[in-house]
């Protein structure tokens, strides 16, 4: 069916495709028509919608809602994220899965309602205490806010672990055509969970060793799924980088204004190509050295002070030159802007 | 004065010689001596300690005292410091200084509470939401907790930022001899600060920004200060790495037990040398790539699954092979153990 | 249907037949098993089952559901109760109908688990804040823990008032038979709700009213239908009053313990009487009254010091004496105890 | 010292007199100006101001300070009370001392912010779960705040347990001449106090008492404290009651209306006085009896339905009829309308 759609709607409409049946949170701007739709459509489907007390009650009841097996997810922006950094931690910890939204907004602290990608280091990087990784996704478009919506609660079933949609302001609140196919949703038998039956009443779901070597294995088993799930759900698009000389990088919002630059600097002259990482982590950090390798320059840009740029930097070795180019405030760069940037720049390169 | 003493009580006592009059946080094991020894010293001083309801409730104090110009701390541990996270982020947006200490116990989750390194990535890269930074020391000794906790306090009120305290379990219940010099603090004028006073009426602190022009201005003048930072406030020792072939990189506890694995490997004539940075953030990374130039192979010792790990690649990028061995949930390797990995990976080097 | 059952469980089985579908709470000793069982049940007929992160949320939970026109319920002990005292007179003041259980357990503070009646001023009297009052209702046995949890929601629709459950630890923890009959619950039109439905998009549910006339006004229609209940829902029970010189009177639990002391009593020629309150609130006090003129004297009893012991001497108004005797801690007075008790006082009645 | 101050003000300018030392509070319209006041005053004298998280924190909070022995307070309005029922349960259960101030606003619920009496039956009768009572005392005038809060504080430590300094917002709001002279404030000795000295280690402050023998135990030993302040803590005052044929009977601001309307009713051939209790618990029964004996009616009048009314007729045991006239919602009676209210109702008398 096709739908003219808000990226915060198509979220809820990917979601319930997926299975998802609870949802629990805590408004705040830009996230809210998340929230707004949850309510609205998850009891229609005969699932639960609750708004929590704050954010910190909101991911432990995602916890224990995960625990039961039910397909489960929350959304908010930076401060509710924050606020719910030591529920993920638990949640990756007892190796539950669920699917939380951040669509980011400026910061840090109050900031202000206008997008930013400063998030990036707190999902992709760190975020709560001890040893683990969300699973990280990037939309760029309405559409994939409801595919990698879909495809996070799948990543997150997969891997036992948190799986987070990482967008921003602009995609949740632009409006695009949204293509769903309505399809029977096989929900994924669950026979660690803890549903209150006789079956289940053995299992055990928590994220507490008491014993050193205990703890370690766990953490050894943990870091063994991770190191799967890095060969495993790498997810990028590349654009026009055959022949590239020059490589823009850049995630979410971003790339599509990177795409327009794309076309706009070739037809200066200049060889540009794109590379749009979709999973930030596992980030494609190969296949980036790889196209790294064949260019004479990159150009990293995000809606940050740079912290995608670690990444970066990490697959490339130093191997070609990195630079980077930020906006932050909620201000976007426009494609004569970045055109600008790189013909400072690169100029040599024509 | 000299003094035997405890890691976790010396906090207190270098936090009192460098002005800290309030203290607000909830206990947690490893953490809970230096909130005992808050409550029991700092009121002798004429100061506040108060335990508050919850973390998020304590951090929100700080905030409010730090606004007011106090000198002002917390501790906790990994729990505590996620949900302390939207704090963090208020208190950098809205500039203010504070010290946190992290005695990072075993996770994520409830894990256990045996020393890690594990929330490196939570302090030192992520953490809170939108771009800002933490100012990150890491003690290796009693003596350190004193010197570095007092170091806090002026790096804090030097870049009106949080400045974290990153130890473990090991490090706050070891004892060992305390050299406390008795000094005159001069408490530094905070023209900023909003103390209820006629003179301070006019002053404003906040970290909202709602037009994106200002709050860009904001980042950007954040930004500034971070640069500024990392270019004045590197930290960090070096033992034996003039002619060193191998180089060990490990901070806190871990530093001390390769400083005896250098001794070690140099019996067995392997030529190792350690690199210890001693602020976290801003990383050492110039002077460590320019050790680096010089070894032929680098090996990381972490307690967690490899996080400092991508500071060290990032500082030497790709010139010489980085290898990692960390230890987690409570292990922590010994000289022997550390002993036997060097020699299993370099023994080419001899 | 005929079965053994326990009151903590009859209670949610009388809720389900009374239509009840979401339960929100936190679990406290000894009203625990009371959550266990929603949790089990309510789900199982379609309806809303959340721990929510203490009482405060809990309760504001009930407030919402109430709002949107679903039957909803919590349970908790004496603690959890004082911690719901807002909501409940949010709830009062927004008109909206819910059922709250208490399993009154020994206070004040946290006192300890066995059973005491000393809620009652807290439930019947006082309470939350402002002019309201809350609906009562006291089983005494297994039976009634259904009956009256059904009569609870029955006149918390009615009156668009909370209504309680005031129990104990001894009702609800002792297994006795229960018939349960099956009926077509016809869940009442609540034209007022807000639903979230365009239908219901122009109601508002609110205890604000900012002019003093207007807040005036509507103290008087909640005053208003308090009278109505006054009149209406009188509830009580005589037992061998027509001749008795004693009236014994006592609720709940202590009613059964009374019945057997008049039975003895009568043996050693006390003509005594039991004048058992089911409501609370409304107090049956014209009924108490009227019988009250043709006895000597009156024993009030209560697991207490002494509060319902107010609402009898109200009633009586003096016109005949009125004597208490109350134990405390979780201890009940035995049969033995009371006649004893009796008989020291009231020889002279023989 | 002779000065214009607010009744608000006044509270905070009494309890800095009576030793207090420390304020934990929440702010609440019309209630805000007392912390206000804190946060001004208190600091200046070497005590601790802060603003809990909310009134569920700062409750706790003055439980904590209590226990340390230190004249601790915080005041609120009805929303925040409600909160505060918990903390108050188990700080009577505890047998601590401590100051609360309650600035009544219209309820239930949000309500508005204007006046009324009607949080008397959530302070005097109920409020939280177990046997206790609180100590309430029922200001008139600005000098009565600051009177009675000094009263407040010695009648806590006498009886170790809460006292309530019960008012509204017109006595909060009003300006008039408060006396004061400065004392020495010789504090109280409080050796059951645990201050994290070597002499109190051994001293416990709890509220629970797991075998129900030993919970019967202390719950006589209050009981027999609460009879001890029966006996020897009323206070109340009498005018024009020696002649009077009517006894208007009201507190607090009521009462300054009530004086009016005798001298007008006066002026009108009734005779009537006025019975003003000044401690609201324990209730001057016992002359309000004697008073009541000697007079044809009573006309209670509160600014509520009729809460302190139910004090007045269990003392009056339906001796003499008892009228009641209130006013709720923020409105309160006129001269006027009280002269015509007992015109209509006593004319007979004249």
């Amino acid at each position: 069916m096709r739908q003219l759609c808000k990226g915060n709607v198509a979220v809820i409409k990917g979601a319930i495709l997926a299975g998802c049946r609870a949802y629990y949170g805590y408004p705040i701007t830009p996230a809210s028509e998340i929230a707004e739709a949850a309510a609205l459509y998850i009891p229609q489907v005969g699932g639960t919608f609750l708004q929590a007390e704050s954010e910190v009650a909101a991911i432990n009841m995602v916890y224990g809602a995960a625990a039961a097996g039910v397909r489960v997810m929350t959304a908010s922006s930076g401060p509710g994220l924050s606020l719910m950094q030591e529920g993920i931690s638990y949640i990756a910890g007892a190796e539950l899965p669920c699917v939380i939204v951040d669509v980011v907004r400026g910061g840090p602290g109050l900031g202000n309602i206008a997008p930013e990608q400063s998030d990036y280091f707190a999902m992709v990087k760190g975020g709560g205490h001890g040893n683990y990784r969300n699973i990280v996704v990037a939309p760029a478009s309405v559409q994939e806010m409801a595919d990698l919506t879909m495809l996070a609660f799948e990543l997150a079933d997969k891997y036992r672990n948190p799986a987070i949609v990482l967008t921003d302001g602009f995609v949740g609140q632009m409006q695009e055509p949204l293509n769903l196919e309505y399809r029977e949703v096989v929900a994924p038998e669950k026979p660690w969970s803890v549903k209150g039956t006789p079956e289940t009443r053995a299992n055990l779901v928590t994220s507490i060793y008491l014993e050193t070597d205990a703890l370690e294995e766990h953490g050894r088993a943990m870091e063994a799924k991770y190191i799967r799930c890095r060969h495993e759900e790498i997810r990028y698009e590349l654009y026009r980088t055959e022949d590239a000389d020059l490589l823009l990088v850049g995630f979410g919002i971003v790339s599509r204004v990177l795409r327009s630059a794309v076309e706009s600097l070739r037809r200066d002259g200049v060889k540009a190509g794109l590379f749009r990482p979709i999973t930030l982590w596992p980030y494609p950090s190969k296949v980036l050295a790889e196209v790294a390798s064949r260019v004479q320059k990159i150009l990293v840009v995000e809606l940050s002070n740079g912290q995608m740029l670690e990444d970066v930097r990490l697959a490339v070795e130093g191997k070609v030159p990195v630079e980077f180019y930020g906006r932050v405030g909620g201000n976007v760069p426009s494609v004569e802007e970045l055109h600008h940037q790189v013909m400072e720049r690169v100029g040599v390169l024509v």
